[in-house]
C-alpha cells in the first residue's frame, strides 16, 4: 500500500512541511489559466515553496505569500535550492492586502480562501484568473459563491482522478491503491 | 448531454482540425515533465496547433512537426493568430529524424508513436523526457515496451479523469455526464 | 455523445417516469447491505418501480411507499408487467409512518430523506440497513449527520463512477464520453 | 495509508485465502445481469468463497467449481459458517466440464477464463449471463473476442471505482487513498 509519486526534477531533494499541491493540480492550474512566461502570478500561502517553484519554472515573475514564520523560512530555503531569482516571497498574511496590480493569475491555497477573493480581483487584469485550491467540498462552495458575488465573468470547479498503470509484458492494469482526493480546484476568470 | 469544455484564452478563436490534446493532458504533462520557460522541446504531430500553442506560451522554443500538408496549413494559420514568435513549425514526418539535440521535452501524439522512441532518446538531454498521448492501452503498453528497451531511466503511464462539478447555493454536484476518456500518458525520462 | 445505458432484463419494456436508481448504484445498495432472499425490505418513493423490481427479484417481500398518485399509478403498471407477486405498493407518505417492523432494509430516495431516518431506525431489526440515494452532497451530508444522531452504529458514504469501454481487435480504450454522477449513497447500520 | 473495506455481515468472520471479488464488483455483476431469487448459477473459481456465499444468499443454487484442493478446503468451511444449503461446491477443474444446464449466470474468475467460454455458452439458458472478473485489460480483450466468437448477442465491459467520503460537521471529501482498480468486469448475454 506505498504510493510513489512522481515529481519533476526541480521538485526533488526539496523539504517538505505542510501539505503541498501536488503536481497532477499544479498542471492543472497551468493549463486551465493558459499561464506562461509572460505572466505575473501572486500565490498564498506559500507553504513549503513546491507550487512556488513550479509556478516560477514556468512564468515571468512569482508573489508568494507566507504568513506563518516557520514555513516562510522553509519555502525560502526551499526556493533557494531550486535557485531560482524570479520570485518575491513575502512573510505577509494575504488578507491583509494584495500590493501587485494586474496579475495574471492569483492561486489560493489556505484555510478561509474566499477572505482573499475580492483581493484577489482587484489585483488582477482583465481575463486573468483566480485559482482556489479547496479540499472540502464546503469550502469549494464557499469560494464559488464568493467568486459569483464579486462579478467574475466565468466560474467552474474541477477536480481530477490521477490514475498510474503497471505495465507488464503479460498485462496491464491500473495500480490498485492510488491517489483518490487532494483537493476541488475553482477557477474564476475577472 | 452537451459538454462545455474549458480552454484558456490563448486557444480561444482558433481553428480545430485533428483530435486535440486537451488542457486536462496537456497540464500533466507539463507538470510532471517540469518544462518551463528555459526549456526547449520537439513536438510531433502538431494536428491543429492547440498544444504546440500551450507549449510555446510556457517555453523557450518549440519544434514542431507536422507531415500532413493540410494539418501543417491549419497549424500555420492557429500559431499565426496565437502570434507567438518562438515555434519552427516543420512540414516533415518526424519519423525521418529529429534534427535538434539536448532538448527537455519531446512529445509524441501521432500514430504509431512508438517508431520515435529511439529517436527522441537521441534528441533528449540526460534527464529530458518523452512523453507519449495514447488513446488505446496497446498503444501505451507498446510505446512503454519500447522506452523500456530504449534504456529510458524513470517511465510511468497515467490517465487523468477530470469531473467538472455544478454549484448551486442549493447543492453541489458532479455533472451528470462527462469526458470518461481522452488518452493514456506515458512519461519516459532518459 | 449518445450514451447507451445496460439494463437487465427486468427492467427493459417498462415505463420511465422520474430519475430512476441506476443499476450502477443498485448493485452497490445489494451487495454492501447483503440483502438476499431472505430480506424483508422497505422502500421510498418508488417511482417508475425499477428498484422495486430490482429489489423484488431478490428480497423475499419489497412494500413500497409512494406518496404522488401519478407515480404510484406508473409504478403499479410496470410492477404488472414485470410479473412480480411479492411486493406491496402504499400510495402513501413514507414520512408519515413506516408500518412494517423488523425489516432488513430501508431504501430512501426521495427529497429531504432525512425526514425518514429516525422511522428507518424504529423499523429496522438489528444489524440491519438504511440506505440514501441523494444526487447533491448537501443531501448526503444531512442524512448521514442524521443518521449519526440516530444512533446507528456504523455509516459510510460511497459514490460509483463507473466507465464502459469499447473494445476492438486493434485497440481497447474506456469511452470517450459517459456517466460521471448520479447519486451518493450512504450506508447506515442498526 | 489504511484502506477500511465495508463487508455485509454475511462475509465478516470468514477466513481470507486467494484474492476475493470486491462487494463493489459482486453489486455490479448481479445488478447487470439481474439475477435474483428464482436463478441458478455456476461459478467458478469459489477461491475463498467469498462471491459464492454473496451468489448463494440471493439465487435459489449456486454450483460453485474449485479445482484447487486448498482452496476447496477453505471454501466448504466458509460455506458451513455462513450456514447457507444451497450451495454445491465441487472439487472439478470447470474448464474440464460444466454439468449443469439452462442455468442464468455463469461466473468465471479464474486464469484463462476465456478457456471457459465457449463452455459456459453450452451451459447457459437462452438470456442468461456469463460474466468474467479479469485483473488485466488483455484478459478482458481475450475473453470478450472469445464471447464475440461464441456468439453471444449482446457483449460490454465495464469497470467501477468506488470512492468513500470522509463526513465531518466542518467538511466532506473523499478520502484521499482508496482502491483504484480490482478487474475489468466482462458481461455476455447469449
Amino acid at each position: 500500500m506505498d504510493i510513489k509519486f512522481h515529481f519533476p526534477k526541480l521538485l526533488k531533494r526539496l523539504k517538505r512541511g505542510p501539505a503541498i499541491i501536488h503536481p497532477k493540480d499544479a498542471g492543472m492550474i497551468i493549463a486551465y489559466t493558459g499561464i506562461g512566461k509572460d505572466s505575473i502570478v501572486v500565490e498564498a500561502g506559500a507553504g513549503s515553496g513546491f507550487f512556488t517553484i513550479i509556478l516560477a519554472n514556468i512564468c515571468k515573475k512569482v508573489y508568494a505569500y507566507e504568513r506563518k514564520m516557520e514555513f516562510f523560512e522553509l519555502a525560502k530555503n526551499n526556493l533557494k535550492r531550486a535557485e531560482l531569482n524570479n520570485v518575491e516571497l513575502k512573510n505577509k498574511n494575504i488578507f491583509d492586502g494584495i500590493d501587485e496590480k494586474e496579475v495574471d493569475l492569483v492561486s489560493l491555497d489556505l484555510p478561509e480562501a474566499e477572505k482573499g477573493v475580492a483581493l484577489a480581483y482587484s489585483a488582477l487584469k482583465t481575463e486573468g484568473w483566480l485559482t482556489g485550491y479547496l479540499p472540502n467540498i464546503e469550502q469549494a462552495k464557499t469560494f464559488y459563491i464568493e467568486c459569483y458575488k464579486t462579478e467574475f465573468s466565468e466560474m467552474f470547479v474541477l477536480e481530477n482522478i490521477v490514475r498510474e498503470y503497471e505495465v507488464r509484458e503479460y498485462g496491464v492494469r491500473p495500480m490498485n491503491i492510488g491517489l483518490m482526493h487532494t483537493a476541488y480546484l475553482v477557477f474564476a476568470k475577472k
